[in-house]
C-alpha cells in the first residue's frame, strides 16, 4: 500500500474538509496530519512524512499566501531538507480561500517552491477546466486549477456549505496523486 | 492632461474590448495602442509610450502566461530599458482568459516583473473582492484581482458576450490608474 | 518630513543590518519597526504603519519564501486591509538569504502580492544590474534585483561579514523609496 | 531506452550550449530540438515530443521571462493540450541570462505553469546549493536553482566563455531528469 501523507493547516475548517476529500480520493494509504493553530506538528506526524511516498501540502490562502501556521511548518522542515529525507518523493498541493481568484495561485506557487527545494517531484490536478458558457459552479475543476487543487468558499460560508464541485475536484486530485505515487514506487 | 497609454494584444477581440473599458475609465488622456498579430507595434506607438505618464499593459492569458505577441513586444522594449525611458512611470496590467482562475495570476505576475525591470511603479485595482454568499457574477471585482484587472470570458463566448461586471471592473481600474498617474505627475 | 516605515523580521541579524542600510538611505523620516521572534509587532508600531507614507517590508527568505514570523505579521494585517488603512500608500520590499538565487524572488513576489491586496503602489530598486565580465561582487545591484532589494550572505557568515555592495544597494533602494514617497505626497 | 526531448530556444548560443550539457547528462535517449528565431518547431520535432517520456524546456530569460520565441512554441502547444498528448509525462526546465538573479525564477515559474496545464509531472535539480564562504563560482549549483537549472553568462561573454560550473550543473540536471524518467516508465 502506497502511503500518502496529507499535511495541512486549517483555520476555520474549510481546508480541513477539503483535506478529507483529498484523503478520500487518495484511498486506503492516505493519512491526514493536521498542523496546529500555532503552526506545530507532533513528532509522530513528522515521522509519518518521512515514511510517505507522497506528501500533499494544504493550507488556506490568507493575505495572498499560505497561512503563517503552514509557513512555520515549512520553515521547520529545513532540518529535513538538510538531511535530504523528502528527496525524490512526490509532492502536490491544495488551497481554499474566500475569493474567486484572490491569490490562490500565489499559495500554490509557494508550495511548489518548497517542494522543489526539497528535491521532490510535483504533480498537479491533471484536470481540464470547465470553461464554456454551459459550465456550472459545481462542475469538476470549475475554478480551473492546474498546478494544485483549488476550492473557494464565500467569506460567510461555513465548512458544511462548501461547494460539492470543489470537494469532488479535491477527491479526483487525491486519486491522481495516489495513482502517480504508485507509478513512482512500483518495482 | 495626464497621458495614459494602454498597450495591448488581443487575439480574438476580448482583450481589445477590455482595453476599451480600461480606456473609458482612464478618461480623456487615454490612448489605445494595439500590438499586431505578429507582436509588432508601430514606431509612433513606441513614441507615445515614451511620452505617457502611465503605461497599462494588457494581453490574454494563453497557455499559462502572456500571449507570445505581447512577449515579443516586451522583448523589444529592451532598448527602452537600456535607455531608461520608462523609468519612474506608473505601470499597471490586465488580462482576460477563458477559465475562472486558469493562470491569469501568472500573466499579471509577468507584467509586474517587466515593469520592475523598467524601474516603473506598479498600481493594482485597489478594489475589494465580492466574496460573500450574496455575491453575483457581475459584481465589481467578482474575480478578485488585486495586482491587476481580470476578465473571464467562456471559451465559446464572443467578445460581445463578455460579462458586464468584468468590463465595469476594467473601467474602475482604468480610472484608478489615471487618478494615481495624476497624483504622481502634479507639480 | 515624509514618514517611511521599515517593518522587518530578522532571524540572525542579517536582515536587521540590511534594514538599517535601507533606513540610512531613506533618511530622516525613516523608522525601523522590528517583528519579534514570535511574529508579533507592538501596538505603537502598528500605529506608525498607519501614519507612514510608505511601508518597506523586509524579511529573510527561509525555505523558499518569507519567514513565518513575517507571514504572521502579514496575516495580522487583514484587519488593516478590511479597513483600507494602507490603501494608496507606497510599498517596497527587501530580503536576504544564504544562496545566490535560492528563491529570493519568491519572497519578493509574495511581498508584492501582499501590497497589492492592500491597494498600495509598489516601487522596486530602479537599479541597473552589474552584469558584464568586469562586474565585481560589491558592485551596486550585482545580485540584479529589480522588484526588490536583494542581499546574499553565506550560510556561515555573521551579519558583520555581509557584503558592502549589498548594503550599499540597500541604501540606494531606501533612498529611492523615500524619493518616490515624496513624489506621491507633495502638494 | 527512455526518450528525453530537450526543446529549447537560444538567441545567441548560450542556451544552446547549456542544452547540449543537459543532453550530455541525460544520456543516450536525449534528443535536442531547437525552436527557430521565429518561434517555430518542425513537424517531426513535434512528433518527437509526443513520443518522449520526458520533455525538458529551455530558453533564455529576456525582459523578465521566457523569450517570445519560446512562448510562441508554448502557445502552439495548445492543440497538444486539448488532446492531452503530454499528460503524465515528466517535465523540467532550464534558463540562462546575463544577470546573477535577474528574473530567471520568473522564467522557471512560467515553465512549471505550462507543464502543469499540460498535466505533466515536474522535477527540479535535486541539488544542494554551494552557499558557504568557501563557495566558488564554478561549484555545482552555485546559482542555487532548485525548481530548474540556472546558468548566468555575463552580457559581454560569448557562449564559449560560459562558466564550467553552470554547464556541469546543467549536466547533472540532465542526468537527474533521465533517472526520474526511467523511474516513471519502468514496468
Amino acid at each position: 500500500m502506497t502511503r500518502i501523507a496529507i499535511v495541512y493547516h486549517s483555520g476555520y475548517g474549510h481546508t480541513a474538509r477539503m483535506a478529507r476529500s483529498v484523503a478520500e480520493g487518495a484511498g486506503a494509504g492516505a493519512q491526514l496530519l493536521a498542523i496546529s493553530a500555532e503552526g506545530e506538528l507532533p513528532a509522530d506526524a513528522w515521522a509519518e512524512l518521512d515514511e510517505a511516498a507522497a506528501i500533499i501540502f494544504g493550507c488556506p490562502t490568507t493575505m495572498g499566501g499560505p497561512s503563517w501556521q503552514f509557513k512555520r511548518f515549512a520553515d521547520a522542515s529545513s532540518k529535513v531538507w538538510a538531511a535530504g529525507r523528502w528527496k525524490d518523493k512526490l509532492a502536490a498541493g491544495f488551497t481554499n480561500s474566500a475569493s474567486i481568484n484572490g491569490d490562490k495561485a500565489s499559495t500554490i506557487a509557494y508550495l511548489i517552491t518548497l517542494a522543489m527545494q526539497h528535491g521532490m517531484l510535483w504533480v498537479g490536478t491533471g484536470l481540464m477546466p470547465a470553461n464554456t458558457k454551459a459550465a456550472q459552479r459545481n462542475d469538476v475543476n470549475w475554478l480551473a486549477g492546474f498546478a494544485g487543487a483549488l476550492a473557494q468558499s464565500p467569506a460567510d460560508a461555513a465548512p458544511e456549505e462548501m461547494f460539492p464541485g470543489d470537494l469532488e475536484t479535491a477527491r479526483l486530485f487525491g486519486a491522481r496523486v495516489a495513482e502517480q505515487a504508485r507509478r513512482l514506487t512500483r518495482a
